[in-house]
């Protein structure tokens, strides 16, 4: 059983998050709210992802797994005009998502989720932690795009960097410690990252101001960050590019 | 003879409506005002126009027919400013239209009408009438254009639907009698139709906040609504797709 | 050594302007500001621009030459919110200009300068001058270009006038003496321009108000206009395409 009523912008948030890693992806339904793990083909990035019941409209859910074709949502996202509210109703006999919008019925085939295997989180530990302004980032994203497709991500004590390095030119963000809104750092931590994975994820996010960000020295970086007006998370996995050289 | 002022956004109505069916089209003018019939190459839609003098700022014409070509007046609608009107001045001599525009004098050779018949508008004798919103037209094209290349329109005592079938998904919209701004309907009708028609008409109504529509069982559809703020009027009419199963 | 804080909007009528003609060019710089001379690859057009050091935040230079890209400088400009300033520093060592807007840095290679000759401004004597709007000259141009690739420009002692003329239809921008700002002009002067050069100049200003136009028989149209709040000159000449017939 799944029957829920969300804003559109929540839902919207959800599937913006998600769809820059997987096209369809199975949305895991119990009566505490809804999760959902998702990872791309190349196995470079992965999301995890939460919203509480609250953060819905109303809610009511036994344990349910859902299909979905996030491209077939987004369609639907585009008839919702700014504060509505979408009805999603499953349909357990002919298999569909039952979606209304307005005055309008949508009836969404699911997406079979068994080839859809259960993705592990990884355990981390990464030693260094601050708390970024979403739109610093999107500048230094924007700015480094310029001159390379991959950056490295340094953060120290004093604050943190961006750093995009092409043949001829080069891209600097540096952040220093009063200019982040949290910065634990003991010592110098470096990792590069692919840019187009981290800037489309940077680009995903449509209402957390900021972003929290863990680190370490050629590891992954973890990013998280809240969806649904604070009653839904989304931590981010993105793999290092190990530098050879 | 033909002179005559006329609002941009009037002139830009009748351009809008006639050129989802025809790149060029013949005038007819007279002392009342103007009139237009046209047809779409595949004789799957014609449109019936007329424009009183009264919708011009000033009209001066006699029995006259114009060849448009409905780009080059587009073009000149682009350069005209909100609350721009448009001088049209016919030169007999050289058999151009002479449009002014600000401080612009554009030159348009007219189109050869001779080749172009007289279209009858069949008559039709159909059951079902409602009046509706645009707006909601709107809102179920954009929907049933994610799952289908046609629609079927219903109208019963109870309201009316428009439905996308497509091969895994569907979209209804549902206006119940109390949706809608009129309702005159004794027994259910529906017909069909290419939605890519259907479509580009309403999506040409830029100032008509609803329009009235009158159905039959497998027939076509005619559409009215009015231009020129009231002073002008647009019957349509769409054949039907029948279904054949 | 080149030290300079400039607004982001300032370098963009700079970038804007050179960038119609050429995708690299030489900055000259010397204590009292900086000029730049550039000639399309074509040798149809020439722009002579300078700029006070009082157009600047803040000045500092001595004698130099800069090589820029000017898609660079763009990218730039693209990461600049309205009222950024930006810092630029040229590194006498790496031979790179160093950029900053907000907390990016952008260091940028130089292009060569060895290569560039040092153009000589013509120096013609043209009879007739106006003053006009570059909303007038953009509408006119806006219309021109459905109909011809190139216009005449006329000035005579009642006016000015802007004509294109295509194989069927033709576009006039007329404009009486009390329409413009100035008008100096003994007897009739005519020359035709390639029109995709005349309006990417005019596309280019963003900031002037108005122009000062100066035209002969047959010879070129030296067009000037303001820059930097007043600060800054361009002097924009256009070579005449030779009516035969």
């Amino acid at each position: 059983m799944f029957e829920a009523k969300v804003k559109a912008e929540v839902l919207k948030e959800l599937v913006d998050v998600l769809s820059t890693l997987v096209d369809e992806t199975k949305i895991n339904a119990n009566k505490e709210g809804i999760s959902v793990r998702a990872v791309d083909p190349a196995h470079v990035a992965m999301v995890d992802l939460s919203l509480e019941r609250a953060a819905f409209e109303s809610y009511n859910a036994d344990d349910q797994e859902l299909g979905l074709d996030l491209d077939k949502v987004k369609e639907v996202l585009r008839l919702a005009k700014t504060g509505d509210v979408i009805d999603l109703k499953y349909d357990e006999d002919k298999n569909k998502l039952i979606l209304h919008v307005g005055n309008i019925t949508r009836r969404m085939a699911l997406v079979d989720t068994a080839g859809m295997s259960d993705t592990k989180v990884p355990n981390l530990n990464l030693p260094a932690k601050l708390t970024i302004r979403v739109e610093e980032l999107r500048q230094g994203i924007r700015a480094s795009e310029n001159v390379s497709d991959h950056i490295a991500l340094t953060v120290s004590p004093e604050g943190f960097a961006m750093q995009g390095e092409g043949d001829t030119d080069s891209v600097d963000l540096k952040l220093g410690k009063d200019l982040l809104d949290e910065l634990e750092s003991k010592e110098q931590v470096r990792s590069m990252f692919p840019l187009d994975y981290f800037a489309n994820m940077i680009k995903a996010i449509t209402t957390a101001p900021s972003v929290t960000m863990y680190l370490g020295n050629d590891y992954p970086v973890k990013i998280e960050f809240q969806i649904g007006g604070g009653k839904g998370k989304v931590k981010y996995l993105l793999a290092p590019r190990i530098e050879s050289d």
